[in-house]
């Protein structure tokens, strides 16, 4: 027997393998899909079928590349929409792989057409559902993707759904959900990677709720909504195939001239950007690329990559998962090369902790942007007297911002607040001082301003 | 946060890996303990603890090796035993990893002195329990291990630790068990390779009982006892570091020199060594290793492979992990080289199902060797007058075989019956009849002689 | 600076990389040629230059598969034929990268158009010569390609490319073929795998000789002609596409039905195959496949592979280097999966050649039929007495063995034995014996009619 | 037969494997000998012999290593010496690997008692000379070792190895040295990364003598003589054996308590580390710790790493090849985990070329120090103005450096200016600034002050 559950890190997506007998199924493949193949061919089980649990919205599906090289059949759920391949799923509808047993669950509300699946052991006992975006370790699926307008709709369905159909699978029952913590598709996922009906029942707070309103009104909120959802949409109704093409070394002179048309994004740590960069480029540290990508890189020009290293795999990898299919190349040689021909560089001013709070003793407050998400100021605390904007925002609120004095940027870590910089810095913002350490190393020396 | 399962395949062993905050544990380590190391480390968490569920009887624990890569501090259980290393662990004792929390849960039955560990989520609920050989997915652990006059006082002990300790622990928690199917620790471990309190409350068949004094009954058997289960016993208690010496490549020539005083071990598949083998050598398919060379080979003489291909890691390591530390080399070039330098080979007859379904039809029954287990004969069924002695057992009752006319051996598949035809080739028999496809090909001809 | 030889094992295959100041350029490639891209890419090195010695005749070159995962060029020689991709070279054309210069010589003889490339070091001084088939370590290419009326002329043109362009390069000229020992493009290619004009001037016997006449009637000779071949040579005037779809497992029930329009090949060692194999297959051991499977192997039906493991990765690159996109699947699960699924299986008779001895002594000489090369004969010695058919001509000269008797087969080792026979079975031939160890196995034990 | 070049990049050194018949033999294995056994062994050849061309005084030979894994027979040079290993080579010496011949030609001149060693081919012919530090692609070995006292006595010998012994094998063979471009072992080894004995007579600017005495005058010279050699020497005369205990991931708590006892590493780019570093460490960018660490960090002392990821495998085994076996861990998650930490950071400023070529025009020379070579420094030219220190000799010469002024730091590329940096930085120098981009930068911008 086969069961394997497949992370796309970064994503915090998760996939799955299954088999049983020469026969395997996937559930919810990435568009790089070898690591099914490989997992799954050379232990013998062919993949037989593909279930999408959903049209996802944050990622591409890999359904018609993983069809392609293996001949499965895919099974969609959401099937009131015009989908492009595939065969739509039935409420009820079972599969056999094996000695296993798959049955497809009627679950809407993330999606008005969402489906689980419930896998049944070799004895014919139910064992683990596959909720899809439906129910997550410590919190459900968002709402919002239909409209404000029909969220409350849409949670009444998901009420249904989790209190009708998924609690009464039965408190041992084990649950595997498409996303882990760090998902953009639940606001407060847990970190408790394996759970159960009866764990999520006792310690999900969004279960703990008297009645459907009050689950309504808990979760009927409009999220982060990034302009890469809208293709993903698209591209998944669509179906999307995989090209392998890796993006090409460039010299820094090529580099140079191609970067003219072309959007660069800096993926090396946020200390390395701050000291040299190609003037011009974004900074998004690799493993943020899945989580940021797809609100500040466009799918319809020329990228290129300056990374730390001259394997770009992993930032390929995670760029194509998020539709990008317009990596044009990277920088051969990193910023050493680029330094080394000669070409201007450009920086953005650090501070560390120690350094703004004695600043901030000697001089009291000044213009302090943070750029944490909402759900963070309210877990980990404010700054007094800094002004808030979430990094996703900033393209939207830059008026806000002075350029006439000093703008201190601060973060969880100094990560995100060297892409705020980084993309202000595009737009005219020169006196830009990104916080090293960010509010954890703030907290950790005592500085007094932390409310 | 970091949790992983490492099994160890064909011992059917699970280990654990779980770390939060730059600081990592392992339960239960086999002992080619760099999985662990490079999992960890590479991710920036240091293995800090070690724990053991129990003192191990089928395998040789990795906690010494572990522990001097990583300077983790190891934690044992049974500690009425004599142990050279670590610190005994206390019912109730409590660990912290990182937000995370590990607790000790005296659980005896499988050994007088076993422990369980609870560990709690980043929010301090219960989670997941890891139960070593306490309980299983669909079987509890052996109780036979301190002999059978104790047998009943062991089962009732764990009727105690299940249904007392783990059970209440709630139907959502999951179980993580130290073994999977196959395992020589239980006899009829399941398939459901994650499951939870919930479900093995439903679904346990040992766990469907009256009360304590059924359970007692249904589980205070004698199982097999393999002859490397004192040894291991004895080495767990010392202590064992981990030598990775691989074999070194031998030539047809010093092979067979260095064959006279060493125990041969074929570890291709049984229709290759049926047609040609070093004559004298042992035929154990290379996953059967785990199962069944703690049977048949000695841990004080020279051992030898004979492999498909000249990388022995993968039997090397099934071998070590049953505190093998004699392999004196392998067959470079396979039995090919050894053709090829002129030495003799030995052949072991086959015959196909259809084959001899053909030869019943024409002759009547002839003398048929299973070699299933008991429980194999109970659930698969057995063939009407055949002579039954398992696997094991067949160097103790050789004397029940006849020499002088055709045996004909099977099992589930071919591979046994192989590993009993070199036994007893070894032992002076000569007309030795492998059955292929064994009683899965049997079935599938519907040949008349099933009952 | 980067050099590297990549080794097509079983072809006996040389493609060079070869890059400076972040250009690389590759000649003669394979078509799975992600091997290249990471080389060169992942060291910053972009891939401009695709160099083919000439139109290659067993293998399908890789040119238009690289070009378009890279953008580099392609540039083979051979030009009077209709390319349908790349542009044709020059003799003197130069090509800089980075600091290293290619030169273009023109080296007719193999082909009528073939070309070497001289690299010259960042100094300027000429370094390495890539000779493509024109010259081997220890032999030339052969001149038959063109049909035996032309061999003389072409042989002619070899001479001068030799002793009036090669050999002028100066001793300390290293040479790198596009071929090592093993190729089907010489006859007697040595094994010294790096050599240099002075060593081959020195020690290569074809270069020993008095004037052209000589080495005409030397080199123009008739070579073993794979059917394959041509079908290599109408690929690599189109260009190639590669596509990595590698087989997919069958369970033994879709393998039974699907062979019945298929050709099975069974890549298992000699072994194995004699002892149990699905009936009707071929029988060709897995390091075997580069050199015999395009003689047998058709490219127009489907092939289904039968291996020792699930992983079809090593043989499935060696069919696609043949030009085969045609292969269908592979039986999961191996022959143990046949067996157990009750399929009936074949069997070949084998025999060690201490038995043959003793078989000899007793009965006198049988039908023995020796499917070695003359080149083999020539130099390893002839058994008296044996009927030599070499391996490729037995399709064409099957009548000339007996049925209606045991026919033994040796070769060197057993492997090619196998081959033979399974060849023969599938046109009803019986009472065949296959030789274990071949004529190695045979001078070992000093059996007596050797000659 | 096997023949594989392996290289330990950063060193430059290279080492052997060649190998037939089962039998193999490394010359200058390095101390992480692992590969030796997996190319060798997993290929079926047994390694058996061990030869060293002399006692090595750049890093730590691996015979006694790989003879504790392998068994086999370690053959040393400079057999005058007081080795604890292995038996004494002596001139004219022959062994047989398979039907390869290996002979000894006695070298001396790099050290008294080094060992050339003559591969003949399987036909007997000569093929290749494996030269240690005698012969290099473009140069000579050093011969300054025994003390510039006895250079030209040294120098003198290593002409008679040359001309006497090493010419006269013929244009033809191939010369295998144990280094390549970047030793320290020579002065200007080329990359002629494959090299004839032709070739080095036609194009080694240091055999282009009249005799033997210009031949002394040009090559008895001191170069650089790091403070590890003399350990290394030591170390190889007793035999090291390996310890593959990687360093552990240290939380920035642990780190920085450890830090206070130990030095610590950065291997980041230059540019990181100019932007954040933990206060005191030492700047060596990985690829330079093998030409750098053994100038400037202790063998005596805990050393503590901080890299660009969690791996530090490649960095722990440049250190293990130069007798480092004090690497007590690395910071788990990099400086981003020091900063959330809140620990201080220290930076140094770096300026780029052209922002310096403004500088200049405005402010006229300030105080530049060049810490390129001296060989550097000719080939690629000088600054006018700048006082040049080589990397190696600042811990020296740093009385030379002013205090009270900006010093602009520069080198060929900037890196060996942030090593030069932090070495003053961690005695007190503050006003320093490193040049990103150095010479090479300098160049593409044609700043004016190049001469």
């Amino acid at each position: 027997m086969l069961f394997k559950r497949i992370q796309s890190e970064g994503l915090a997506h998760n996939s799955y393998l299954i088999g049983d007998g020469r026969e395997a199924a996937v559930i919810d493949p990435r568009i790089d899909c070898d690591v099914y193949v490989q997992e799954a061919h050379f232990e013998g089980f062919r993949i037989r079928h593909i279930f999408e649990t959903h049209r996802h919205e944050d990622f591409v599906l890999g359904s018609v590349a993983l069809a392609a090289r293996t001949g499965a059949e895919i099974w969609h759920a959401d099937s009131h929409w015009d989908y492009r391949y595939g065969t739509a799923v039935e409420d009820g509808q079972k599969w056999k792989i094996g000695r296993l047993t798959l049955e497809a669950i009627s679950s809407p509300g993330h999606t008005p057409g969402s489906m689980s699946y419930l896998l049944y052991d070799p004895d014919g006992n139910p064992w683990i559902v596959f909720t899809g975006d439906a129910l997550f370790a410590g919190d459900v699926g968002r709402v919002d993707f239909m409209g404000m307008d029909r969220a409350p709709e849409m949670a009444g369905f998901l009420y249904d759904t989790i209190f009708g159909r998924l609690l009464p699978l039965g408190d041992g029952v084990m649950v595997c959900p498409a996303h882990g913590a760090g998902s953009v598709c639940a606001s407060e996922i847990g970190e408790r990677m394996w759970t159960t009906i009866g764990l999520e029942r006792l310690y999900n707070p969004k279960l703990k709720v008297r009645d459907r309103n009050e689950f309504i009104s808990l979760t009927a909120k409009k999220l982060d909504y990034s302009p890469y959802f809208r293709l993903m949409e698209k591209l998944n109704l669509e179906g999307v195939q995989f090209s392998d093409s890796l993006p090409v070394p460039l010299s820094a002179g090529e580099f140079a001239r191609m970067a003219q048309d072309a959007v660069v994004v800096d993926t090396r740590m946020e200390a390395a950007f701050s000291a040299s960069h190609v003037p011009g480029s974004l900074s998004i540290w690799s493993s943020g690329i899945p989580n940021f990508a797809g609100w500040f890189l466009p799918h319809d020009r020329p990228i290129l990559l300056v990374n730390e290293t001259n394997n770009p795999e992993q930032v390929f990898r995670y760029l194509v998962r998020l539709g990008y299919q317009n990596i044009a190349g990277f920088l051969a040689g990193g910023m050493l090369a680029w330094q080394m021909a000669g070409y201007e560089c450009a920086t953005i001013k650090t501070i560390t902790v120690q350094a703004l709070c004695t600043l901030f003793d000697e001089q009291g407050l000044t213009w302090l942007l943070d750029v944490r998400s909402e759900a963070e100021l309210e877990s980990a605390g404010r700054i007094t007297g800094a002004h808030h904007i979430h990094l996703t925002e900033i393209e939207d609120r830059m008026e806000e911002i002075p350029k006439d004095r000093p703008v201190y940027i601060f973060c969880g870590s100094g990560l995100r607040s060297m892409t705020a910089a980084s993309l202000l810095k595009r737009k005219g913002w020169e006196n830009l001082i990104v916080v090293l350490g960010g509010l954890a190393g703030w907290k950790s020396v005592s500085c007094p301003l932390k409310t």
